[in-house]
């Protein structure tokens, strides 16, 4: 069976950084089927890397690789590593990026990428993407097993968030982790947490950068164009969006870390 | 025989939409193979995405399963749609982006996309890409016929032109549909229709946004750097170019709707 | 053994350009394996191209069809060509794209692609890369060999650097050469230029558009956030950087052609 190899990195595609890392890929395992996710996390924004890995993690099929390099601390001491949970491999900088696997609470197990064989007969100081996580996915693709790359690793960097959640029986005080394309604000709140705060999601109240919002919506376009709207996105998270509109754009630049509030009304 | 699934979407690529979407078909349909045409579409903008299409259409092989999400109209009634034409298959919602399929006249049929069991079992009411067409893309890629999907749609969504084009024995007044990457201005005037106005193709004048350009061209180099000039483009369309620079940028932001006249002289 | 196909353009991808490509190569030869590398090189900039092609071409295994399309002169009366050598087949315009190629002194081999029989049967004059080099690909994939095109082509167009580079006892005059996504500033200086000029690289400094900086780092985190420094980059070339930031934002554009100095100290 051809093994799937999905790519996020921050190298975008105005250079070869990401050609390289498929040339190196397809040279050790030549049947890997490579998929590009994103080469446009903004540089060594491990947050955006982590939230693009979450939203599409649950979608692939057992035995996956997903090779994650958004890694500012290259050639510094951080360790490469491989982490397997729940049918999937990742393979990337121990920096944090794998978040949404440690922190769902399944088991995962890690291990340092140390084993020399498994990597370009020259690493550079620079790219680690292609002399080290590039063969190392590849030789996973092979079916190597991960645990032949190097000693287990027990304490993988964590992630931590801007502020803490903060969850009553009247409301929820969370914040905008990530704006995507289209301008949409995607916050911590999830749909099991509102599901508990109220019946009916027509009885909540979301509140960001001075403005409310009446009542949780179904879907984009049940708000007038340009009009701002709260609904649960499609990674089952509270989302403030614009219909046909970037709710980034209409909030403003700080929007992108700002505290949101949802209260029952 | 491993099928082909082309991607033409509005969901840029910082995000793991795409991606998502590319998991879905992975996973029911693992030896499909995956191109991706665009995701650069502006948000929303169905005659982009209907250009983009039309534009690659002919070049693929009968069988191509060709997955069009621009759907700014997701989650309300519009309904979710599989065509079948001269051997392609597109699948996406009914709301006109089809309309080169549907326009060249030749025989096309259409269904609703309304069996469960071919979609994701939990349908988001924000993502359709992924739980609605990608599902359907890939069965159809395993061989699942497109009348299991639903009952047959006698009346998709036709898409309208801003203006119409007037064809007269003097001359054709027609519109720019498209500026490309290179900021070319791509006309809804034919080859053909040329064709039939004059012998000649030196004895023609283009105009536009008060310039006028003589003759049509035969290609870029042929106008001096930074200097307008009409040709055919490569999708038999009258197309106003810059050579090595943009056309758009030179005649202004209101050449993307104008009105183009070309007449004998 | 299924054939890779790179794809290097400046085509972006809000059109169907570079997706009528991958149609018609996969029309002619379904088995190849397409990998996009980049379609964001600026408009017509060979320079930026042959960059892209150097940093990749190493890392494909032998065989690869590495199709590079900046075609300015498209429709005139430049060569479309096959270049083989070592192990890789190139096939674009003949506008010095590949010096790379041609630079390293290895052996290589050029054909004119003249052959209809090898097009699509209506060529524009506008889209060589649709009607020309993407079914030269394609054959090429199916196991035609390069000479079944045309004649051999003895003088390529070579592509002359902006400056020459002076290398010295005491130091080296170059240039910078391109600039990546991540703004690092690479340089036409190797690693064993410097080599030879001092056995440690702590006792150098490089200078650049008026500024100096102190010793070459082994990798980026090595300076503190934002500030400059000197480094080997990954493609083995003398790179200036900013660490977590923009070098080439740091120093303005006129960096982008500036000359580097790298003396002892």
């Amino acid at each position: 069976m051809d093994r799937v190899i999905t790519l996020i990195t921050d190298f975008g595609t105005t250079d070869g950084y990401v050609g390289a890392i498929k040339g190196v890929i397809l040279g050790i395992a030549p049947q890997a089927r490579l998929v590009d996710v994103s080469h446009a996390i903004d540089h060594g924004r491990l947050r955006q890397a982590s939230f693009v890995l979450e939203s599409i993690l649950p979608f692939y099929p057992a035995g996956t690789i997903h090779l994650v390099v958004v890694d500012p601390g290259v050639g510094s001491s951080r360790r490469p590593i491989v982490v397997a949970s729940g049918g999937a491999l990742l393979v990337g900088p121990d920096n944090g990026a794998f978040e949404p696997v440690y922190g769902r609470g399944d088991d995962f197990r890690c291990w340092e990428i140390a084993e020399k064989k498994y990597q370009l007969a020259e690493v550079s100081r620079s790219f680690h993407g292609r002399d080290i996580f590039a063969p190392a996915a590849a030789y996973l693709a092979l079916g190597i097993e991960p645990q032949m790359f190097g000693p287990p690793v027990e304490d993988p960097v964590r992630q931590t968030g801007a502020r803490k959640k903060i969850i009553s029986h009247d409301g929820i005080v969370g914040s905008v982790i990530h704006a995507d394309h289209f301008g949409n604000l995607i916050t911590d709140i999830t749909a099991q947490e509102i599901g508990m705060l109220a019946a009916s999601r027509r009885k909540l109240a979301v509140s960001l950068c001075g403005k409310t919002i009446q009542g949780v919506s179904e879907y984009y376009a049940q708000a007038k164009k340009g009009k701002l709207l709260a609904l649960i996105g499609s990674t089952g998270r509270l989302e403030v969006a614009a219909n046909l509109d970037s709710a980034l754009e209409t909030l403003g630049g700080s929007a992108l870390d700002a505290e949101v509030t949802i209260t029952k009304v």
